[in-house]
């Protein structure tokens, strides 16, 4: 059963409650009919006013410099995590398992990324990576980017290149022999990835995979940051339901699962 | 173990051998080095040749009115079948599976579309539905098609609005009250479907599926009847390994299995 | 010569300067160096106050029902009219035209359309029809849009109809026979036009045209109002070398002029 | 008026008859009511047959080791030549116009791409260039192109420029500070060229435009050799109303002429 389908709405703080993305989420919370907005921590404020506010699930949106010591603490607290701070290394995700081990019924989730058309793309390549003798990535975002390309799509290419290698296919086709400097993208693990900057634009992500006659195209438009909220109440939600450590919304979202079959 | 991956190259027979699709059926076949083709039947032909020649799938690319008769030889000699031929109703499904359990280690498999994008959209757009407020299908076809949307477009919007309402959602927002006739689209259990026609166009599908801030887009672009001969051969190579009656490619394709998560 | 490429800043008053395009258009106007904000009225405000702030050029974005006593005004008291409000019929047109030759002299703008990608997807299609044998329209807008399809999309198929009558082509080819009802989108001119309804988008045209082997695709994504103002101010600095009424911002934007040939 | 447009169907000559170009312009010419085929002519062939044939007009599809021979003899011939064969550099630009100065009233065309599609993308995006802050270009190609970008991504990049430095632009805006190598594509004065290649296209091109809050997107699909036909024909109905040397079959298009203003 998910927290919060039951009757007593789920009880949940937000630190970092007045960041931009923090103020979103706690209207976000607040405006969910299952969900109960208990605490809003934000900088200097005191970790126990949300044990005192007997907040079930802590959505932590701080910096990296704060995030390892509100999880340590929320784990010890009996309090599920979900996190869409930045800053996690593999050392990081490491010591938070260990502390896992000490609390069994607790969830953390570690999201990268909490916009559900974005982690999708990313599961979609995964999933047709194999079928497709070519692939390639461009990414698309407004100027003031200081990174290209997105950490998405890097680690877009890597999925797809990791199903590739699985699957056991060749390397991507490519006669080029004659190229201006930078003309053929990024090289991610033997994928191309392009990243344009245009005014205008927030951040996209467009995955395409090509075979003989055909190709497909996955694309994530995200045009408001408002369109990481969905993602945030549906880890809240679930958390519960997966103790221990898991990185990715995607894990979350029962791709694999239940779907009855076309054909059916 | 799939059919095929032994080292004796699995025999085919190609039924429909002289049409267009069953031509580059055969053409495929025979350059698949684990593949041999070993009959190629025409209108007029007797399908004893087939037995003869000791085929062990047959690719059934005729018409409606002779598959069923196809369909049942081979059953009753125990061949494989994999067809895209069209014309299936409810009760030749039906008949066929009645067959197959006179010969239940036989696999058919009915394919109303092998390419495998095209496939893979109509998958993708059926996980991806519940987590969208809004979703429509548009089709794009060269402007010699008879038929305005596709089947493939009509099914497609019938998995996402059975995905949609197993998920609870509510109907698609859609405030408008002033529209020019046929503007919004052909309903299609709920979801709209638009089909576009343009010369330079050969078959195209677009899923749009948006959510505040946020949409994700699926598009399939067929430019080749080549682009079916991949989906042709994974039918061929797999249906052995799946006794029975399967109606879609996309039940062939371990969409739902071992791919790694993302987060691991 | 320009209005505004002087020396002395061009003088800008607002109409309607309380309202949400209202706003936008005073903190640009305030934002351009050549351009000074010296009048904002609101509902209620006495129109004296733009003669006595010395305004030359008014930038009408009120209601239907205050635009006519408005521009009338102006053209009395010798200021130049931008407007982007809506409800222009062909009477309204032909008043303005008659006003206008009392005040030779002055410009007035009526702009349907602020946004320039949009104001330019209508003229580049305007150009390409007639070197095309197919051509269809689809615009996506937010869902809470009360009509079906947008006005810039009807008025985009009606010039590319034109267009095409006067190049004598034939009707766009359609082999339908069979259709759902809505699917192949609602008729203007003989152009087909698609309207889709998605949650997460704002306003967003694509016309697409298609001969043997090949399509051009022009399309605009305005993805937030801020996208009009840069139309607003080109209006505001060109209205005074266009004198008399001109209907259409493209009419400013020197689209037949001086550009060098592509193969000088 | 147009040449071909009389009574008389006009008579065209293919060079390069049995080339894939050529044969594809020997049909399309030879489809055409108002255009008479009276010769092909081939690798070894005499030229001498296209003055018996009484040729007016001979289309080039040769290679750059043929075409300047080719010309010469039109010209003093008294036939207008239409040339798709690669190869031209300044210089040989430079002695065509001094032959054609001895042949005042013959024309003849150098089209760097016959693609109407291709050729309409060039154009919008120089007329466009200067109303958006930001560009870049995106070139899709087939894997087994030999080099990258595209000939026609760089010449349009580089009109892009010249536009924007006519127009007084800024550069385009760009905050990385921190890229893999290559993903933000090839810099071509000033203007990014980013190049797919993947399997299942033939070519395809995309020059992306953005200001605040709107994006403008011009996109050619190449499918099918056949969309240079349509191109081939505008030539050779058109060179004789263009004598002398031309560059570019925009300059055939009549993009700045007559077309109605939109607001009339």
């Amino acid at each position: 059963m998910s927290a919060g389908s039951g009757q007593e709405p789920l009880r949940v703080a937000v630190l970092g409650a007045r960041g931009r993305m923090g103020r979103q989420a706690c209207a976000a919370v607040d405006a969910a009919p299952d969900l109960e907005l208990v605490a809003e921590i934000g900088r200097g404020d005191r970790l126990d006013a949300l044990a005192e506010a007997g907040a079930q699930v802590a959505v932590d949106l701080t910096v990296p410099a704060a995030v390892m010591g509100n999880v340590e603490w929320c784990l010890s607290h009996g309090v599920h995590v979900v996190t869409g701070t930045t800053g996690w290394t593999a050392d990081r995700l490491d010591t938070v398992r260990q502390w896992c081990t000490q609390a069994p019924a607790l969830g953390v989730l570690v999201a990268p990324n909490f916009g559900i058309g974005a982690v999708l793309v990313m599961r979609f390549a995964q999933q047709a990576a194999r079928f497709f003798e070519s692939v390639e990535v461009v990414e698309l975002h407004h100027p003031d980017k200081l990174d290209a390309p997105s950490g998405t799509a890097v680690r877009t290419a890597q999925l797809i290149a990791a199903a590739r290698a699985e699957a056991g296919l060749d390397p991507v086709p490519d006669a080029t022999v004659e190229a201006l400097e930078g003309a053929r993208g990024a090289d991610v693990d033997g994928v191309r990835v392009h990243a344009v900057r245009l005014r205008g634009l927030l951040a996209h992500q467009e995955v395409l995979l090509g075979g003989p006659g055909e190709t497909l195209t996955l694309r994530d438009d995200t045009y408001d940051r408002a369109s990481f909220m969905p993602g945030v109440l549906v880890g809240v939600r679930k958390v519960a339901d997966h103790p221990g450590l898991t990185v990715g919304l995607e894990n979350y979202l029962d791709l694999d699962g239940a779907p009855r079959r076309a054909g059916d």
